[in-house]
This record gives structure tokens, C-alpha cells and sequence, in this order.
């Protein structure tokens, strides 16, 4: 059929088009020296621009309503490759290129602006810039759903996803979250002492070389390098690259980082070659990507099993440091529970509290119900009811990420999705693979990797986020109360 | 002028999609893991056509056209950014797509032939492919120019050079260089032992550094890895980046390769920000770029006055190690003359024979006088010729270079224009900077460099090759003469 293969053909080129702006994003925060950043911004907007001309040409519009008139049926790959055009055009022209730029420019000026702010602990100073792109935001989203604008923002990121679904799903951790933190915190003792001792940066590089090809990550088809904050770039299948931070004083924060985001590679590492050059090679959502990011991290990486096979491990690359370290007591850090102000170090218990703050006060924004002016004073309300403790400054507070200011709405809900979904998907693998944890003992994650292509990645984006969570768990909705319980269970046998 | 206006847009979008192309290449040359070259593959092409389809558009010939029958004086700026556009534009639709495809497709096809073929060591493995290659770059130069097709492709590398200008500007080379070579043979003693000692990689990566700061290299904008051949990379003004290759046993390997390319580097970071993302943001030809590399590879680098400074810190960086070894010993080292096989391990006197003996061998080529299927045995005829040996496999012979195998004939003259253009250039500098040669014994390299932009950076593309020369020696006219003699000076000096 020459419709599919022209399908194909465009497909291609938008791909293409994506995986060279992914290199020019992994360049700049991993290798680009600081003065090329303006020659990077202005490739990138060009690149971005000659991106959505292709996306928004006649050619693939009546290209895609003659497929859609095609009374065959169209085969699996076909119609995935229909579904997603049609949702990426129907996307890009329901967008006025003015916005599109507009936003584009606010959010690159926001973003640098509130760099500074943060750096000052000075709110105000990122407040209009802020505000502009809260207004603009609400007007892109009203473009693509004038009824339900946040829901569209959602979308974006994770396909057919409502707040009232997520409302819905996270119920019982809005119900729960904040009385198992408090019931953890107040069983644990103090931190272990190996928690900031000194550990020379290249040798935790070594070990985190080890620990991810362990895992099974494959060299051939990637790297590992240094970045401010830790990220996965998958830049046309073939070529996924991770990255991890490394604290002298810290030492699990960068091998965590670097499961995390080895979780993420897995993934895209093993999504069939024969999808590649279309949008079927790729995750199926962001809440998809997120689950195998935190499945490794903190159903595998922060077990007993786990440190069973690498405590030794990491005895052996720091001599004599962590001899007298027991597992018991090594696990005691790798699971401490902390009602900590900041995100991105918070605990597999609390993270999702940290979301629920974010998804409570973007939703108010995006519906005007709630000023910008008065998003730190809510910032910290919610801190105290959520998390139990109220930042002291708005660096610690709304200040700590760069979402909101380079016009991320809608994203942060994704990362609980994950969670949700890790713990589902570990329940039916604790269940349906026998051996699974003598195997991660022994360092041996075949089986693990096996059952995750089988299930997740070999699918790519074949399938909606709402048919794969049905393939799996034979239905769309996820369960709350399955991420609650297995944390709880998970804390109550530690103790 | 909105034409300006129009013409400045569209030739930012070019160079934008010209940095892109030159990020990628980078990438793949210096960090992208094995298993990404596919993709990588069908990234390049689709950028190619993207941007090939932007030059050949009917927007920028009626431009193109508007400017031109405008008939007040356009200024400098204008007027060059006029001249480049018209000469890119005319060159891509003259060519006709399909060719322009078969000559990618083939190049890329010859290119891996050539590197199975130069490792087993057998030419008639690649030769069907090079024929083709002939034959399609025949057709193509065809194109531009029917009647004098090798002129067209030198033109493409260096702006209105002709092979009978060559002819005439080489003849010294020709007649003299053998002779000489045969003269400082001669007297040359035995080679210094410590070339070939063996000095540790992250000592040598030490000192190359040094001295490319030293030399004033702007690591703002600019970086430094390691690549299996050495070249520099300016990805859009504001960020251009040198490789070298170090080789345990051949400590000056290393640090030559770093200085030539900081001298391309220079160049490219002395051209001012104002003519980023114009065709004039760039050196004024490959020879003019040459010009500068080898200036600071040979008259500075090989100059006694440079290791003067820097021999003692070469010392330092490999402490005990060369202490024994004094200055003449070591400049004799660094200035000995081989009639080697090899053109990027040639000295400074041999180098150009090499360049002779493709520059002759190619015409043929290109003219039809000559078949692949004789080129080795005229391969080694012409070494016989110009380097008084000749190899005794292809491997050394005409299969050490891979420009020919991704169709690039008429390059290697430009080299020879460099290094011609770089004793011009020596000569008035010795004459016009009085304490030049104390400065650099100082390792003050300021008054060099600035002397350096006032006569050729600052210029960036603004002026053809011709009037550029025409600007620093009063004639558009190169004579060999001018090179033989700082050669023949500088050996004699020495002795």
C-alpha cells in the first residue's frame, strides 16, 4: 500500500528530526562548553520549527485521511503508526504557530530566569515570567480541549489521561501516604554513619559501571557520563545514553541515579530494532518510561537481594571502607525514610507526596483558581499536610524545580503513574517468576530483563498506556492501594 | 532591506542546519557508541536533504535575484553574504538531486569498503568501488564546469583556484623539493633516542592542554577529546572543538596533532560573533584554514623559541624523564626529515611532495587519462618521483588515505596552499612584529595571535581567497619559491 509506505516515510524524517534534537540536548548538559549556548539555542528553535512544518504539512494530512478511508484492516504496526500521526498532526495544527513560539521563547526566558532565583532564593523575581507562562499554557491547552484544559496537559504526556482518573487512582495514597511515613519514621533509628562518609568520586564511577552492566545494559548501544542532573536519552533506537551525578559524600545517590536511569535504557534498549525510524519505537508513555526507572531503582535496587550480591561488591572497589558494614545496616540507608523538603532526594515512601503537593497546586493554577503570587504560601500549606514539615525558604520550596518554569504542566502526575504501575507489575512478577529473587541474589537479572521485554518493552508504543495496562493487568485502572501496601509490607518486614 | 533581511534569515537557517550536521559528525567521530551508526546514518541523510531542499528553494533564488538587481552599493556584509549564497545556490541546482543522492550513497559505501580493504591490505577489494566514485565526481564537476571539471571540484574546496595556477604556483616545489629533502637527509645524524621512549597517555593529555592554553585557546568555547584522526570541529560560532590522538610511544605525535588544530581552532574562535550564522562566520577556504594550522604546527611549533618555553615544561610533566635531553637534541627531533611513506607522519619538507604526487594522480583520474585499475603501479611511480622510495603494498601506498574513497578529489591541494599561504605569511610577520620570536621563546603568544586576527580572523568569509591573499601580500598570486626557501633557511640554519 503506498499510503502506509508514505506514512512510513514521513514518519521517518519526524523521527529523525527527533533523535538529532535529543543529541543536541544530551551535547549541552553533558559535553557543550558554555559559550556555544547560544548557537545551540538558535539551531534548536530551527530544528524545532523545521520539525513542525514537516508535522503540519498538507502532504501528511491528506496522507493521514487516506489511510483513515482504507477499509482493510490496517495490521498492528500500521494502525499504531496512524494513531500516533494522528494524534502528533491533530496536536501540532490545533496549535497557532505564534503560541507555539511564544511559549517556546517564555519558557526558555522563564527557565533561565528562574536559574538565578533559585540561586538568590527570590521568588519574586520568576513570578511574572511565571505567571505568563501559567496564562499561555492554559491557552495551548484550551486549544486542544476547551472543556478540560488541564486534561489536556496530562495528555500530553501520558495518552488518555484525566485528573479525574488520577484523583481517583491516587485516592489512597492521599489517604494513606502521610500516616505510613510518619508510622516508618518514628520505628527507625538513627542514619547509619556510612551515609556521608568520603568516597572518591572515581571509584564510584567504577562501581556504577559495574552495577548497570550487571543489570544488562549494553555498551555497544550506549555510554555513561557525568551531568548536573542525572537523564536518559535514547537519540534513535541504537544509541541510549545515561547519565548519573556523582557526591563524594554520598554515596548512594549516584549508583541510585544510575539504576534509575538504567531502568530507563533497559526500556528503550529493548524496544525491537524494527520500530525504529517510526513512533512505535518508543516507550508507550511517560508514566511507561517511569515505571521500569523505578522498578529497578526501589522494588530491585533498594532489596536486601539486591546489596546481597552488590555490598561485596562495593566493598571490593572501596577496600577496607565498608568491611564492618553489615547488609542489615547498609539496608538501614538504602531505605532510611526522611520527610526531607526536596524531591529528588526523597525516599520511595514520600516521593509520591511530593507529587500529589505538585499535582494539587498545578491543577489550581492551570485553572486560575489559585494567583502565582500566592504559590508559595500554598506551596507550604500543602508541604505541612502532605509531608509534615514546611519549607523555610522558597528555594526548598516552590522554587526546587525546573518543571513549572519551562512550561511543564501536567508532567509531574507521570512519575506516580510509575510508581503505580512498578508496584503492580511487581506483584504479578513476584508471582508468576519463581526464582526471581535467589536469581537478583546472584547477581543474575535474566530473568527480571526477560519478563520486563516480554511484558513492557518489546511492545514499544504499540499499544495506548490504557491497552498495556490492560494487557498486564487486565484492567486500565491502576490501584493505589497496591503501591500503598507494598510499601507497607516492605517496611514492616524490614523491621 | 527586507531582501537583506530575507536572505540574512535564510542563510542563518543554513548555517544553523550546518552547525547540526557538524555536532553530529563530532559525536560520531568522538563519543557515539558503535551500535548508533545506523541511526546516525539516516539522521545525516535526512538533514542533508532538509537542507539541501532549503538551498535549492525557489524563495532563496528570488531572493537571490531581488538583491541582485539592486543597485545601490550593498555594503561589505551584504555583498559577501550575496557572493556565498549565489555561488551555494548555483553550485546545488546545478546538480541534479539524483547524482547528488548516488554520489552519497556511494561514498559512504566506498568508505567502508576502503576500511576492510586498507586492513587486508587489498586494493582490488575497493576499486570497483572507486572507479564509480571517479566516474560519478567526473559527472558531477561536469556539471559545474563541462569544460574544466577538475577546476570545479578544486573550486569547491578552495574558491577560484585552478589546476594551471597550481601548476605554475607549485613549480618550485616540484623542481626543488626531491633535491632538498636528499640535501638534509644527508646531514642529519641518527633519530634522538627519546622519540620513542614510552610516555604515559594522561601525562601527555597533561601537557597538550597546557600548551593549547598557553597558545590561547578559548576553553570557553572549545573542548578537548581524544579522536582516532585528529581534526577540529566549529559547530557554529561559539563552540569549536579540537581532538588529537596520543600514541604511548611517539610523544611528539600527540602534541603536534594538538597544536595544528588549535591553530584551526584560533581561527575559528578570532572570527567575530557578529558574522555568526552567515556563510561569512567562517575561514576564508580550507587553504586559508590550513594556512593557520600549519602555521603554528611548523613555524612556531618547530621553532626552537617554542620548546625553548616549553621543553621545561614538558620536563616537568614527565619529571626525570628528558632531563638529559638538551634542546638541539630535542629540536632535532621534532625537525627530522624521513622520507617517509606516510603523508600525515611526514615532516615539513616531505609534506608537500606527498600532495604533489595525489594532486597529479587525481587530474589524471578525474580527466579520464588514467584508470583505477593502474593507479597503484602509478602510485608507486610518483613516489619513486617525488620521495625517492616507493611502497612496497597498497597499504602504504594508495590506501593510506581515505579521501579519494568518499570521493573527495581536488582536497589535497588545499593542504599545499596552506602550507604556502603560511610562509608568506611567516615572512611578513617576521619582518612587521619586531620581538615576535622573543615573545614566543617567553611563551607570550598574544602579540602572534593578535596579529594574526588583524590581518586574517577578523575577516571571517568576507573576502574571496584571491582578494584575501591580494589584501596580505599585495598579489592573489602564492610562490612556492617563497615556501622552498623558508625551508631550505630553516635546515640550513640548523645545521
Amino acid at each position: 500500500m503506498n499510503v502506509w509506505n508514505d506514512l512510513l516515510e514521513l514518519a521517518a524524517e519526524l523521527s529523525d528530526l527527533s533523535g538529532i534534537a535529543e543529541l543536541m540536548d544530551w551535547d549541552q548538559q553533558v559535553v557543550m562548553p558554555r559559550g556555544g549556548a547560544a548557537a545551540r539555542a538558535a539551531q534548536a528553535a530551527t530544528l524545532a520549527r523545521i520539525r513542525h512544518d514537516k508535522l503540519t504539512s498538507k502532504r501528511l494530512g491528506v496522507r493521514l485521511a487516506a489511510a483513515e478511508r482504507i477499509r482493510k484492516p490496517a495490521g498492528r504496526l500500521n494502525a499504531a503508526l496512524l494513531r500516533h500521526l494522528r494524534r502528533e498532526y491533530d496536536r501540532a495544527v490545533r496549535m497557532p504557530a505564534a503560541l507555539s513560539a511564544e511559549l517556546a521563547s517564555a519558557a526558555a526566558l522563564t527557565q533561565s530566569a528562574w536559574e538565578t532565583a533559585r540561586s538568590r532564593n527570590d521568588f519574586s523575581a520568576v513570578a511574572p515570567g511565571l505567571s505568563r507562562l501559567v496564562e499561555l499554557s492554559r491557552t495551548a491547552a484550551a486549544c486542544q480541549s476547551p472543556a478540560a484544559p488541564y486534561d489536556a496537559l496530562l495528555d500530553q504526556y501520558e495518552e488518555g489521561a484525566t485528573a479525574a482518573d488520577l484523583d481517583r487512582m491516587f485516592a489512597p495514597l492521599r489517604a494513606g501516604g502521610s500516616a505510613l511515613i510518619a508510622e516508618i519514621m518514628a520505628g527507625q533509628g538513627e542514619a547509619p554513619s556510612y551515609l556521608d562518609w568520603s568516597y572518591a568520586p572515581e571509584l564510584q564511577w567504577r562501581f556504577c559501571r559495574e552495577v548497570v552492566s550487571v543489570m544488562g545494559y549494553d555498551w555497544r548501544h550506549g555510554r555513561l557520563d557525568a551531568a548536573e542532573h542525572p537523564f536518559t536519552t535514547g537519540m534513535g533506537g541504537g544509541d541510549v545514553r545515561i547519565t548519573t551525578h556523582i557526591y563524594r559524600n554520598r554515596v548512594l545517590s549516584g549508583v541510585f541515579s544510575c539504576i534509575h536511569e538504567c531502568g530507563h535504557a533497559l526500556y528503550d534498549q529493548g524496544i525491537p530494532p524494527r520500530f525504529r525510524r517510526t513512533p512505535v519505537g518508543d516507550g508507550a508513555s511517560l508514566g511507561f518510561h517511569e515505571s521500569q526507572s523505578r522498578l529497578w531503582e526501589n522494588q530491585v535496587g533498594r532489596s536486601p537481594e539486591f546489596w546481597q550480591y552488590f555490598l561485596p561488591r562495593l566493598r571490593r572497589v572501596f577496600p577496607g571502607r565498608l568491611d564492618r558494614v553489615r547488609l542489615e545496616e547498609f539496608m538501614a540507608g538504602v531505605n532510611r525514610v526522611e520527610s526531607s523538603l526536596i524531591r529528588t532526594e526523597a525516599d520511595e515512601v514520600s516521593y509520591n507526596q511530593h507529587i500529589l503537593l505538585r499535582f494539587d497546586l498545578e491543577r489550581e493554577l492551570i485553572a486560575g483558581r489559585l494567583q502565582v503570587s500566592d504559590l508559595p504560601g500554598a506551596w507550604r500549606a500543602k508541604s505541612l499536610e502532605y509531608l509534615g514539615t514546611a519549607p523555610e525558604n522558597d528555594r526548598d520550596g516552590v522554587l526546587q524545580d525546573v518543571h513549572w518554569y519551562c512550561g511543564l504542566f501536567g508532567y509531574f502526575p507521570t512519575y506516580t503513574i510509575g510508581n503505580m504501575i512498578a508496584a503492580g507489575l511487581w506483584r504479578t512478577l513476584e508471582k508468576d517468576v519463581p526464582d526471581l529473587k535467589n536469581a537478583i541474589a546472584a547477581g543474575d537479572f535474566r530473568p527480571l530483563r526477560t519478563e520486563l521485554r516480554r511484558r513492557i518493552h518489546r511492545f514499544g508504543a504499540l499499544y495506548t498506556p490504557a491497552e498495556l495496562r490492560t494487557r498486564l493487568f487486565g484492567t486500565p485502572e491502576l490501584d493505589g492501594r497496591l503501591l500503598l501496601d507494598y510499601l507497607r509490607c516492605k517496611y514492616s518486614a524490614a523491621r
